[in-house]
């Protein structure tokens, strides 16, 4: 497996390969990496003939409030994961070299990107937006995978992707959760002491409206109050949001009238996780 | 030569031709084609196995109170040009086809779009932006070829380009002028009457510049008075704007210390024309 920290070298790198005709994945992560990346790398192993990891804290998609400089970083226990996991490359570039001196180019998307972590995130998405640009240039992927844990940035992305004509196929693979339930993330290490159990409140409230939705509630505002009162009754926690929202377009639901996802942003302590549900077929 | 108008289809064949070892060029035009643009055309077949001429009037580049349902457009004109020019394929896409339902992603640039013409069109070259970077994404070429009169376009372009490590080479091809010096247009067309000779002004005033800076003066707000009276001297024009730049960030200069690039947007009648012109060497 290779480490490549420079875009003229992994373009280069791609360039020989894709003129072998060998079809290239790309799994982009911000490092400190769980079983959820690691399954996104087994996936692009199984699909591509190269695999390559993207390891890059982006610093445009942290607001001046947030834990950009806090997020947990672990380059040598990131590389032993991924070299296990069968990938060919690490791209590993400094913020110098993603963000040269003079770049001024913004990729944005309007509507989606204004709703669940959009409100109190308002550059976030943008950043993502960016820097996923950036890297699809870069690594020119047949493929590339994200979490649905992300499910409002997997949505994002689909959308730019289409807009902007990018060839590339992305694929949204599955939660990967903790056996008792907690979404798995690299900002779970924030967790202390009694806050890990405070944290089992977000997966644990999708149970509140599978029951309230089978016994016929299709009121999102007495749901999303219900939500809010379970989670508020763990101690160290602080709603973002609770939403119902459409799962294409994630335009907010007040009704339930069929498929909808179910999105969560909660403080605990001091980590922000969020956690989300697409819930199908449950209305007749 | 093929006229294609689904996205689908160019990628299609794009993707054929590059498997085939082909080298694309790309000249993105709004249709209306003059002389300005069959050079580009020229060039584009000299240097390219494969030549796309995409014919788009962009509507998300105009304003609100623009001339976009005014703006020239005779395809069949500009299909003989380009054929006879010797490019292999016209993209001739409809707006719905460019911009489906829900298109909500945004290609941008501070600073450097926010000077000059980014003034009076505050959305202007973000629709550039935007559009450049579908019709990369859609044709895939090697080079793409862009007029100098559009100087700020071009600036822009290139800054874009690098920013989102896009790989493709952006050509940038001296202005054409009509032989009394005015440079083509497509919306050259709007000019009436004695409107066609004040269009002289424009050009014109570049040699007021030149024998400015020749007499030792580097005081830009001297040069630009000058030059405003001059193009004011001429019946119904007016001014938007007379800025001297520095050649690639487009910073405007206060004081003459080295290359400058002249930008010059001047309403003759109805038509707003710009020009502009690169002045090195004249410093000692």
């Amino acid at each position: 497996m290779k480490v490549i920290s420079k875009i003229a070298d992994i373009k280069r790198e791609i360039k020989e390969l894709k003129r072998a005709g060998k079809t290239v994945g790309l799994v982009p992560t911000m490092g400190y990496l769980h079983e959820g990346h690691v399954s996104l790398v087994d996936k692009s192993v199984s699909e591509n003939d190269i695999t390559v990891v993207s390891i890059f804290v982006n610093p445009t998609q942290f607001g001046p409030t947030e834990d950009l400089a806090a997020y947990p970083r672990d380059f040598d226990r990131d590389k032993e994961m991924v070299e296990a996991a069968g990938a060919d490359v690490i791209f590993f570039p400094t913020p110098e070299e993603m963000y040269p001196e003079g770049a001024c180019t913004k990729v944005s998307l309007s509507g989606i990107t204004e709703v669940l972590c959009g409100i109190t995130r308002p550059v976030h998405f943008a950043g993502v937006a960016t820097v996923v640009t950036k890297l699809f240039n870069i690594v020119s992927p047949d493929r590339a995978y994200f979490g649905e844990k992300d499910y409002q940035q997997l949505q994002v992305i689909k959308r730019m992707v289409k807009d902007l004509n990018m060839d590339v196929d992305v694929i949204g693979m599955p939660i990967i959760r903790e056996t008792d339930g907690l979404a798995k993330s690299s900002r779970n290490i924030y967790l202390k002491g009694e806050e890990r159990t405070s944290a089992l409140a977000l997966s644990k409230s999708f149970n509140i409206i599978s029951d309230m939705v089978k016994a016929g509630e299709k009121d999102v505002k007495k749901i999303k109050q219900a939500v809010t009162d379970f989670i508020h009754s763990y101690p160290h926690t602080k709603v973002d949001y609770v939403e119902l929202v459409d799962p294409s377009d994630l335009r907010y639901l007040t009704q339930i009238e069929g498929d909808f996802v179910t999105a969560l942003a909660v403080y605990v302590g001091k980590a922000r996780l969020i956690d989300n549900k697409y819930f199908s077929g449950v209305i007749k």
